[in-house]
C-alpha cells in the first residue's frame, strides 16, 4: 500500500513541478507586466504544491529522503510526470493552451482529492483548488481572447490545440496503483474527472470559437517512467547545481 | 515639478524592475525548493512594485504611455535605475549580498516614502514596506547563515560584500529633483536614510562575522542615465518580444 502511495503522490507532485519549473521560464519574460505577475503567480502555487507534495513522498516513503532529493536525485525514468509538463513552452498561445487543459484537469481532480481519506493529500488539495480555480479563470480568459481574437492569435492557439492533443489522455490513465488506492477511498477515480473535464473543456473551446482535434493518436508512457526527449535536459538543468554540491550546507 | 516627479518616480520604479529582472533569474533554479519559492516570492513582490510605480510615473507624465511602453520601450540611457541592480546575480552568496543591501535600504526608504504627501507614493510605500520587512529578515538570516558558515561560504559573501561596496553610494545620491520635491513634503531626505542604513548594516555585517569594505572608490552615474554594461543586455532580453511586436492585442 506504501509503495502505491509513493508512487501515487509522486505523479502528482512530479506533475506539478515539471510544469512549474517550465512555466518559471517565463518569469520576467511575460508579455507584459501585469501578466508577468500573474504567471509568475501561478508558477509559485504549483512549485508550492510540488514541495508539498514531494515533502509527503518522502515522508509515505520512510527512508530519510527529503523533497528536495526527490527533485534533485532522481533520474528521468525515475519521474513519473504526465508528459504535456515537459513540452517546451512556445508561444504565449502555446503556453495558455497547455496551462487550460491542465488547470481544468486539477481543478476536477483537485474537487475530487479534497475528498481522499489520506488527510494530507485532502488538504493539499484543498489548498490548490482555490488556487487552481483562480488559475482557470485567468488562463480560461486567454484561451478565448487568443480564439476570438485577431485570425494570428486564433491560428496559433489552435495549431496548439492541435499538438497538445496527443498528450491528454495521459491525464486519465490509470493502473494498479490507482486501483488499490481507489478501493481504500484514498485516489480519486479518473474516469470521474475525465467526463467532467471533457464536457468542460469542449464548452470553453467552443466558446473560443476553436474546434477539438479528432481521431487523435494519444501519446502514453509516463506512468512507466517514459517520457518526451525534453525531460532529460529539463532535469539537467534544474539538478546541476544540487547534484554538483550533493552535501552542501546552506 | 512634474518632471520632477516622473523622474523621481521613475527611479524607484526602475531600480525594481530591473532588480525584479535579475531576480527572475532564479526562479526554478533556486538552491532549494523552498529556498526557490522564497526568492521567486520576493521577486513577485519587486516586480509588483515597479508596475505599481510606473503605471504611477505614466499617470504624473501625462503623454498617454502605460507602465508597459515605460518598461518596453525605453532605452538604456532612459533609465534611472541604480547600477547595482544590473550586476549579474554571481553565485548565491552573492545575489543575496547585493539583496540585503537593497532590502535594508528599502526598509528605511520606504518607511519615509510612507509619510510622503504624495498619496500614491505613501501608498505604494506602505504596502512595500511590509513586504520589505519580510525580505530583509530572509536575507539577514542568508547573510548571517553564509558568513558564519563553512570557510568556504564566508569567503564567497566577504568577497561579494567587498565587491559590491563601491555601488552603494549610488543609493543616496541626491539631486535637484529630491531638492524640489523634499520642500513639497513629497520625496525623501535620503541623508536621513543613509544614517540608519550603515547603523544597521555595519550591525549585520559583524553579527554575520564578516566585515565592511574600506576606502573604497564609490560608482556614480545611474542619475544620470549612466550604466553598467549589463543593462543593455538586460533590457534586449527583456523587451525583444514588445518591441518585436508594438501593437500587439492581446
Amino acid at each position: 500500500m506504501n509503495e502505491a502511495l509513493f508512487k501515487y503522490i509522486l505523479r502528482i507532485g512530479d506533475t506539478n513541478l515539471i510544469l512549474g519549473q517550465r512555466l518559471s521560464e517565463w518569469t520576467g519574460h511575460g508579455p507584459f507586466l501585469e501578466e508577468d505577475l500573474a504567471l509568475t503567480n501561478i508558477t509559485l502555487d504549483i512549485t508550492g504544491a510540488a514541495k508539498s507534495l514531494l515533502e509527503y513522498a518522502a515522508l509515505v516513503e520512510g527512508k530519510g529522503r527529503t523533497e528536495d532529493d526527490l527533485a534533485f536525485l532522481r533520474n528521468d525514468r525515475q519521474f513519473f510526470n504526465v508528459q504535456i509538463t515537459e513540452l517546451p513552452n512556445g508561444d504565449y498561445a502555446r503556453t495558455i493552451a497547455r496551462q487550460v487543459l491542465l488547470d481544468c484537469f486539477d481543478f476536477y481532480f483537485y474537487q475530487e482529492l479534497s475528498k481522499s481519506k489520506d488527510e494530507t493529500l485532502a488538504g493539499i488539495a484543498q489548498k490548490s483548488l482555490k488556487e487552481v480555480t483562480y488559475h482557470l479563470r485567468h488562463t480560461s480568459a486567454w484561451l478565448e481572447r487568443f480564439g476570438d481574437g485577431t485570425e494570428e492569435s486564433h491560428n496559433k492557439v489552435q495549431l496548439a490545440l492541435n499538438e497538445l492533443w496527443q498528450y491528454t489522455n495521459e491525464l486519465f490513465e490509470m493502473n494498479e496503483d490507482d486501483e488499490l488506492l481507489i478501493k481504500e477511498g484514498i485516489a480519486v477515480d479518473l474516469n470521474l474527472v475525465k467526463t467532467k473535464w471533457e464536457k468542460h473543456i469542449s464548452e470553453l473551446v467552443e466558446k473560443s470559437t476553436l474546434t477539438i482535434p479528432q481521431n487523435v493518436f494519444m501519446q502514453t508512457g509516463s506512468r512507466k517512467g517514459i517520457h518526451t526527449e525534453y525531460l532529460a535536459f529539463i532535469l539537467a538543468e534544474m539538478q546541476a547545481l544540487p547534484r554538483m554540491y550533493p552535501d552542501a550546507k546552506w
